[in-house]
């Protein structure tokens, strides 16, 4: 059976959830917390070398990267539910929807979760105890951010952060002033993938996304919240706790 | 018939070009003046808003964002030549290697190529002739880019790109030690991509890129320009000028 690795039902690790939930494919989901840096573990970087989730196992072959296990789903399990246009041009621009949400605003979103959420989670735990877990981080870039989680993000990072959040749902609400998906007159990954990042803003973001700003954005919002799958995936699968005791 | 908007073929444009080439597809090619900024003119900016190349016009879409192109070609011509693996688990593996060279790969290489070679052209126009340029680019982030190149990046900036293009190396030379090729057994979307960064360096980078430091890289960049459709491309398709007149 599939086995995803994964956190909670939000941000990267939502993408993968939400598509197996939406192809009706069974798989046995393994959460593993955040606040104990459990993703950098041993055990799971022999799963995952570069120490992030989601992953994925099928069989014998690990699959990595949120987007490219959403991908891989659709070319693997073929089901009636289709979350890619049939058409090349529809899924170019899915496509370029999703590697949007990976390279721009996946990014300014998370900066400023961490400042707000990992940081008490940084600082809750001794100095000692937060340098052997840095230690275990494979991936350089992402040792920085946990130190900027604990000593602080620098504030013209923040701002910046700020302005690019305000400029991705800008393009979000423009688009979907026009459309009702995203790409190819469908829902697709594309929408799958910045609904992973979008839900929720409305709470988060109140500045950005709200009835008079973003009114489409919220109804798109609405219309993927009101979907079963994503229904059962919210009531099947916990949020994750941010505790730093096992 | 199929019309490419790019640069010369180095970089994002040499993607697309190449991956016609090696399809064996005809297409009219459109080479744009970087150092007259026409990718930022109406004209232009009519095909794609961004006022980025490549940009592929297949009748009446445009396809945008180079990686998403050659899929989009894989998608649309089915030709004999195959560059993505027929089994999902080497397509998810050449995506994570596309991936990797869009979010990581390339713009470390980018930023100092800028430094080296953009500069010159930045600070050969006036400054009333600079600002009006940089009030046409739409996109903010490729204005601060072009104010870097005439101003001089900040030598933080410079130090950080170059380690992570000493990551970038050493991550591409030790996959290449164990495989031929980047993913799934065969040349694919994985290599033309990266080598489409990667080509060069040994010239450029020749600290990073050796015959003792990355024997298995230089092998696979040999292998690929030993490839017929690359040396009718480099034949056929000349580096673009950088100079400021047209």
């Amino acid at each position: 059976m599939l086995k995803l690795y994964s956190f909670g039902p939000a941000a990267n690790s939502l993408k993968p959830l939400l598509t197996l939930y939406e192809k009706g494919l069974e798989f046995e989901g393994n959460r593993l917390n955040p606040a104990i840096f459990e993703h950098h573990q041993d055990w799971f970087k022999a799963i995952n070398p570069r120490g992030q989730v989601p992953a994925l196992v099928d069989g014998d072959k690990v699959i990595t990267e949120s987007t490219v296990i959403c991908e891989y789903l659709e070319d693997e399990y073929p089901t009636e539910v289709k979350l890619r246009p049939a058409d090349s041009y529809g899924r170019a621009e899915m496509r370029v929807w999703t590697k949007w949400v990976d390279e721009y605003f996946c990014w300014c979103v998370s900066t400023i979760g961490w400042s707000r959420m990992i940081s008490g989670m940084a600082k809750a735990i001794s100095a000692e105890e937060f340098e052997e877990r840095v230690k275990a981080i494979p991936i350089p870039e992402q040792q920085v951010k946990w130190r900027r989680a604990r000593d602080g993000f620098p504030q013209d990072m923040l701002d910046e952060e700020m302005r690019k959040i305000g400029v991705s749902v800008r393009r979000l609400e423009d688009h979907l002033a026009n459309q009702e998906w995203l790409a190819g007159d469908m829902y697709s990954l594309a929408d799958i993938c910045n609904f992973a990042i979008a839900n929720g803003m409305q709470f988060g973001f109140p500045e950005f996304v709200n009835a008079n700003d973003t009114p489409h954005l919220l109804r798109w919002m609405a219309q993927i919240n009101a979907r079963p799958a994503v229904q059962k995936m919210y009531a099947e699968v916990p949020m994750e706790r941010l505790e730093t005791k096992d």
